[in-house]
């Protein structure tokens, strides 16, 4: 149930710069599948350019970390801001990326360690150590 | 300012349960330093083993992910939740296990961009795609 | 899937104190639909009426700002608590209220800068400037 | 206490990439003063670079928002997240584009009301009315 | 839409760590009802171990807190999470602990004060009053 | 570093309705002390005073929940939107309402697993159980 529209692939066909967008993203994906965020953003065609041209930057390959922990970070900061499909696509993604079972149980455990000791820390209001501090 | 007493050395050497977290702590880790977070906690003895002792398992070494990763994942967390004292402690654990500046920079803009999108598909309320679902 | 029973029209007319909420929501909006969040809200007729009283005048004209312009704020809340039923209902009253699609463009694009920037900025734990302080 | 270093303006004079940046927030906003968002993301200069440039284009003047509206959007989105500098540094720049007493306590009123349902809105766990879907 | 498998009777059955988790569940709940929460943490064994264990041990009958207030604790958390499963099966577990619609009108009327508070101080970013200092 | 003017006394005395506000708090909590939180909002009378009527009304003595539980709901809510101020405020008021270090300590625990297990929730998209809806 979204606030826009979802784009069909005619309707894309269409408009240049959203085809421009879609053809791009099957073009680096390596697949014809277009999921459901870049057909609701292609109401806002300047915003699907930026945000479109900016992850193939970020989540592309790169001299800094691997494919897999940059989703894996995605993922957690997914979860704790409550995104539902941004949990489910990025999911998708990791386990398309080679994540195994036992890394996925992994990093659950760290992102629930994390959910409960940043909740104890903040109760506590535990005051930053000096060494801690560039 | 935090809300509860930070126990100092003295104290807990008079309490067997902090001493015994304290001891193991210094012991895992190699080192003398024991932070706030765990000086805080100390005020309830049974938390603080419980928190310690899973700790422990779920940031120790493993055969899913590398260390670096879970803190990445870890630090991924508390930024998101704006917990000031985890991401200062958590990023000193992830320089001392190596984070190169390539590294932080490509963590950051993977956050930054996780932060957006998970405003946009929000704002949009995407469904989710078939294609995600298990 | 409500956690309450959602309040019928039939039910509403039979409770004096839901009853008297539910004519002024339809005097105010000039429109007999009464969404489901007061239908929800019913099952606590105090909280429904303390509720409600202050919306109407939060949200109602005044000489700060535009009718249009505190939706957009309602709506960026909305969104950084994940609330789903919050972004579907003033998205519609955004537009009710005459928002253009370039609005919304822009609108989305400041809820992403700021989603990124506040990421980055908890990440960076950036010490405020000594300009900003009062 | 920041995570990085705050550069001085000697050390950005002496990095190209982070000068290029720093003149041309000079020059867009008319002032010298660079704030320490800008001096802490100095270290990653790709990310310095990315975020600066779209902040310019999404912050700038443009058909839809007029400037105000779009920092109380930002404002808005940094409260609900929590992040400390933004709100000092955005309200600081609310204040120089002319927001009023009025509006102020008006903006305030909005994001107090707008917290209350949604959290209201998540206890009741409200459906999304058919009215409202697209 | 989970994104993993939620374990049937039969599946839990041939497995002897997640039968021993979904036995002592039934023993300690005096039920044969196995919510979905743990159905899917099966696929994570060791997670659905350290989970359940602690679980029992924090919500179960002790000297502190009495079960209801728990779990009013557990779903003011869950709302300001967003978590919609957690609402939901914490809202029943109140429910069958005896919460009584005055207790539930009050415990909303104050979820939704501190979440309007708490977007006001940080909007005001109130300095901590020296009283309230340890 | 608050975002606005703290008032002091000498201030409150000359604003009849600011005078009004802090009369009435002195009155109802017994006591000369008023915290910074209401110093900012003086800034805003209208707000000041819905917001300090509605907070008295709410927790107030009342049928539903006693004091305390009130208390522990309030900083629940507070430690899961990080709100600093209202952690410190609200634990101060707790431990004036009689709270004992084994409830603190339970509370803490509580917190802490509901903030794990609404982590996971997420990350594993759990479906709602049928008998959990109403």
């Amino acid at each position: 149930m979204a606030t826009v529209k979802l784009w069909s692939d005619a309707e894309a066909e269409a408009d240049p710069r959203v085809k421009a967008v879609f053809d791009d993203i099957r073009a680096v994906r390596k697949s014809d599948f277009i999921n459901n965020f870049w057909r609701a953003l292609a109401n806002q065609p300047a915003l699907l350019e930026s945000t479109w041209s900016r992850l193939k930057v970020v989540m592309g390959k790169s001299d800094g970390l691997d494919p897999l922990t940059k989703e894996l970070v995605y993922i957690a900061v997914s979860i704790t801001n409550g995104c539902s499909y941004c949990v489910h696509s990025h999911m998708a993604a990791a386990r398309a990326k080679g994540m195994s079972e036992a890394q996925h149980e992994e990093f659950l455990a760290v992102v629930a360690m994390a959910s409960q000791t940043n909740a104890l820390a903040t109760a506590l209001q535990v005051p930053v150590d000096p060494e801690f501090v560039i």
